[in-house]
């Protein structure tokens, strides 16, 4: 039974988010039912990120198995054909091994984060960006954001909702940077609590404010408390980048 | 009667243009109602450029007079505020000389084309992208693209509405370059002919298939005939960047 790898591109904003849920359309459905259509056998699709509602993609991963060998390329293609019009693509697919699993195997995963930085609302970037009229100190930003690297309890972190055993994770990069009206805040761990980017960007946006120090993302982050943290940053500007094996 | 300078970024996805029609809603009349709004007059911008339906712009330019003196950050604040939801923002407003014309005080005018190019369609840049799926070489649509460049009879890249009194124009810029998957192609000049930069670039196109050499385009040019020249590439990937004085 032939597994396959595909890497996997998508505009969230109109998705429920990766995960087939009863509540509406999602990204892993959308798929599945290309992969049906297609191939007539019914598949299921395991992701490395559960990227919630809104959240976009440049660089998901998934594998699925099928009874019937298909070449790559056609599976690719098959499933770009079925998807249309809806704003998900497969950009490529490979056979994997029996063992692979995009969730279980990643030993990396990437995310940016795009906040737009002027007075003025975006429009081209609208529903991917997430929109700060007042200027953020990016400097003081990434400063405060070293205090989060390394191995810590993240539960000041993490959604009530989070299904991870463990809070404890190991973040090995935080960036911020501006590049003109846009900063981009960039994370990377082997893996990653659910809602944790969204988390540190909401308490990276207070330090840009000026109202919080790195000292007080530190105690934030010691106190092991989500009350503790700042705000949720919506998921309009988070975008799975890449996932590493 | 103070004359206002705007700067202005929309997306052109769902407008008939820049430039006021019978024929559904452009952004000259969605900035002039908000105006209106504001401010209870009734003004007319004169923009400089007029971009065709689905066109965007990162830095047009326009000015108004008003009646009454506003502050310019008064202006700009409040046209943004009665555009919403509409995907147009005035990014900046400031108070310009009595004989400053958006139009015709124009030096140079900048313009951006983006090509996505690999198999899979775009997801979050559907309707601000070309897709083009099979590879274009990039390094050959630039060499051929320096044919064009000085002072020519553009004939060959008008449109048949092209209201210009001469074809003559200087194009003082045609670079192409790749990032990845995706092509640009920016271009520079005093002014442009009606769809100047989507026939160019449908043009350059078929060098980067391999169809057309940089002898077709210099013959092409050289014909002053748009039937000679590659087809009209989409208005999704053209972006008005900016406009001199």
């Amino acid at each position: 039974m032939p597994r396959y790898r595909l890497t996997i591109e998508y505009d969230g904003t109109t998705f429920v988010g990766w995960q087939r849920q009863a509540n509406g359309p999602s990204i892993q459905e959308a798929i599945e039912d290309a992969i049906v259509r297609l191939s007539g056998e019914s598949a299921t699709l395991a992701g490395a990120g559960r990227t919630d509602a809104g959240v976009h993609a440049l660089g998901q991963v998934a594998h699925l198995d099928l009874g019937r060998e298909l070449e790559p390329e056609t599976l690719m293609r098959g499933i770009n054909f079925y998807l249309r019009p809806q704003p998900i693509v497969v950009l490529s697919a490979e056979l994997a091994a029996a063992d692979f699993h995009a969730r279980f195997s990643a030993t990396a995963r990437r995310y940016l984060y795009r906040i737009v930085n002027r007075p003025a609302p975006p429009t081209l970037d609208r529903g991917r960006t997430w929109h700060m009229p007042a200027r953020l100190n990016a400097r003081a930003m990434h400063r405060a954001a070293q205090a989060l690297i390394g191995r810590h309890d993240f539960t000041t972190f993490r959604a009530k909702a989070c299904q991870a055993e463990s809070p404890v994770k190991t973040l090995d990069e935080l960036r911020v940077t501006r590049h003109g009206d846009e900063i981009h805040i960039e994370t990377s761990a082997r893996s990653f609590l659910h809602r944790q980017v969204r988390n540190m960007v909401g308490t990276l946006k207070l330090v840009g404010e000026g109202k919080w120090t790195q000292d007080d993302v530190a105690s934030a982050l010691a106190a092991h408390d989500r009350a503790a943290g700042g705000p949720t940053a919506p998921p309009d500007g988070l975008y799975l980048v890449e996932v590493l094996y």
